[in-house]
């Protein structure tokens, strides 16, 4: 019983603008873990693009990203209810409302959630972090919380 | 993280008198999607006779309605609940209300929909296109929705 | 125990061209029965135009809807799930989808349905019917279904 | 049938440091809507030490914001799950991540959701909106929104 | 805190053909609970012809049975739903396997359940009896537990 | 999309002492129909001593059955969860109050239902079979119904 | 808006040897808040009886005991249920699982929980006090939280 | 029908200080059952330190115990939501309120629980054995419950 069988589905959320997802990858793969890793779409500009390059233009901002939005939460909003498991990161730059409002909405279906970020934004995410499981500052220790959630202490 | 592993379920619900499941089958499997495309009956006779047929004949309309659409409602609605995303087809002809009514039922179990129909008919399907994630007017359309949430941009 | 306490909330669903809800109203009135009727809004003008009337002009008929669907569904979701029994009416005329939409809404959400409709549509709703409790074709039906209901045989 | 019976709980989530919620009041007031307006605290101070004021001191930041958040919690998620719509308002200051993340939260709840934002914030706000029923630039556009809503058209 | 304000909701299910639901009454009324005791109708006759007197009349008895249950389920589901505890009675004659489903579809909801019946039926209840939190043999034990768990001890 | 991909569980609830069981087995089997079959333990002796032979002796056969009750719902209640659709059989025999209440069970879980009983139990069954999608009389019936929500018309 | 309108439900879980909840009720008097406050019987004997008393002796213990607990249920679960904040207080004495298992359960129903006890069982309670939206040591305490979430600071 | 297909995942909750897991697990191998058997880590030293290994030092045992707990709850979350069946076994050591609250966690959910203790524990635990559908003493007795309810009397 010390390794759970079975694969472990978890959702990377958030700052899609630095190489976090993948220092994640690849401490779960240098563990051998047993992870599905689960992401949105991190092309910013095919994200942003997308409901206009297949449902056709729009001349305003709001209904152009009402599109986007639309279809890009065809996958997120599928990956988040397939999870076992919630990572959400937070960066400096932009104001990443997707990322919290992601949090909210997976903290309502009883997800376990871990947030990531930067002791600097502890005090403006307080409500967040306090409907997680954990709080880390750095990819490696989601990597070393998810290798002991998923095969227990070495 | 580019490509989701495992395979999305998606059904096709709505309008059977028209090729345009067999167009997103097509462009599904010539995208290599890992799709598994789930469908009511679409044979119209087998699925309005189904219910006398095995469980005996009706003198009343109404009574053989019954039949048939019990019978059918256990494929669609196990479909509908095992599917990840739903998408709902109305055609010109026929009124077509078990597809708005398949649409009611996804969207209040949570599951993200697409409508696809012409836009002649968008004022009358307002209320369900607001249920949506997208509203496509091509079955191609709704491939290159469903390539971009399971494998993610080009 | 002949008669329940406390108040039934009936939400009366669909056909907003004919006189139907006042039937039902006048007869529940006439009957004594401790019942909140509610309804969407059933100006067809005012419901149409609400959406730009409230958030602002759209130049495409396609948004303007989706402004005035969305302000709309505020109304109408909420009074769904408040509402103990859901009464559906269809008629003749239009597509009427946004009815067949709320009674797929009402039976996902374990409702009692009620259809109300003549017996040409019978085979046209037969889906529908089949998730209904029961279906009337006259007002004064409903009327009688929410007096047994509620307050049991005379 | 014009005038629904029974108080509407409303939830107005979110920017503490303008006078929006005022304004919604006044507005709800003046139209004799039966609304019950609930909020959380907007004592910002109040609100950031309420933790350790009543559970005693902390060193770390973390710690002192993690007690005030859960007793916040509290109240808030009470409140958003007795409401009946929730309205989230994001203003151009702070990073307001508790805003998204309520909304989500709501969201997944099945709650209807009104934005409330200057159109700047369009583009970040857009998986947000996606979400909403309707997004409004003006309290006194989401005060229209509640009286057709609850009372109907003029 | 001795006694719990607020009224509870009390079911009481099956058995139509005894005394057994006035004397919960009585009892309810001596000891003067907070109680509002719901139940099915209870005129056989009325019950069995509600479907077709309302409805109109079926040849097939098949039929004329679905109708009236489908009337019936719109009182009986609605005041499941309602109640805080439903009590479920069973008596030697008929096979009362409404009340068994009753009693199966409150169990599920998650509702406190009291079943009432002889010890001669205890080994064909055994299933039914597992999923309650007590079994009564008088319909005063039942008064006697609705009055402890609402009002406490004496 | 003719035949739908996946195995379909199938819970056969009910009447244990015919061999019904047995001859949709043989039909699924014929049909060659990715169907698993699930169903309570049928072996009479064994599940009403199953209580006491694991967990030591009863006096009082009241708690003798309880115990057999709660080993046995183990099984029945995970099984009726995981099933996609649930039969349930009603014979001449015995009370058969488990069956309705595994029929209550499963329909308050939104399983969809078939009821397979001979036609004179058709007034005492109305309630379980309102809620069935489908009323049989013989076990052949069950496997085409399966063989065409499964498969589709041959 | 600082005073939320509206009846508060609390129900105070756990201890019953010592006079915490009349402190808790005391100081809810003393500010004056719209609190219903909930509890178990706290009478031991009585409690630990009133299955044997009401429904019949029992020689074994264990049964005595699955009899009063089954009747306390009905109680408790109902509370639990009702209520929008569950307090739960552990002692020192006794084991007081009963406490740890209503605290499990108010958590997977998502209801907000407060933990009160002393600093000596913080270890002990880790995995409760982590699902708890506020530890308390004092009632006075859990008074002051319940005044800043219901009414607000000052 | 005799062996039903599929693995079942069975959560092994409570003591972790003494060899029960291991009995459970050598019978389940010996009887050759399609079991997955689910753990809490069950090291308690690393269990107690891995919040602050990962997530850094903290001088208050509460937080340090806090972060320890969220860890782990990240496990025992997903475990039990995975779990068909959960086993809680409550020794005679340490105060092991973790253990009964996931009892309530389970129960809320609708797992079938199975609670192992001695007799000793009986009155204590009351209210936690009143939610299991079983109660053993002994390891042996647990293997017997999983055989009979998956594989079916021998």
């Amino acid at each position: 019983m010390g390794v759970v069988d079975g694969t472990w589905s978890v959702y990377l959320s958030g700052e899609i603008h630095s190489g976090w997802r993948e220092r994640v990858a690849e401490g779960v793969r240098s563990a051998g873990l047993p992870v599905e890793l689960l992401a949105p779409v991190t092309d910013h500009g095919a994200s942003d693009e997308v409901g206009v390059n297949i449902l056709g233009a729009e001349e305003k901002s709001f209904w152009k990203d009402r599109k986007g939005a639309g279809v890009n939460a065809i996958r997120t909003q599928t990956l988040l209810r397939r999870a076992d498991v919630v990572v959400v990161r937070f960066g400096e730059e932009y104001r990443q409302w997707n990322a919290a409002f992601e949090a909210g909405y997976a903290a309502a279906l009883g997800k376990p959630l871990v947030t990531l970020h930067d002791t600097e934004l502890t005090h403006a995410l307080k409500e967040v972090d306090r409907a997680a499981m954990a709080t880390a500052s750095e990819p490696e220790q989601v990597v070393e919380i998810l290798r002991y959630a998923i095969a227990g202490p070495g």
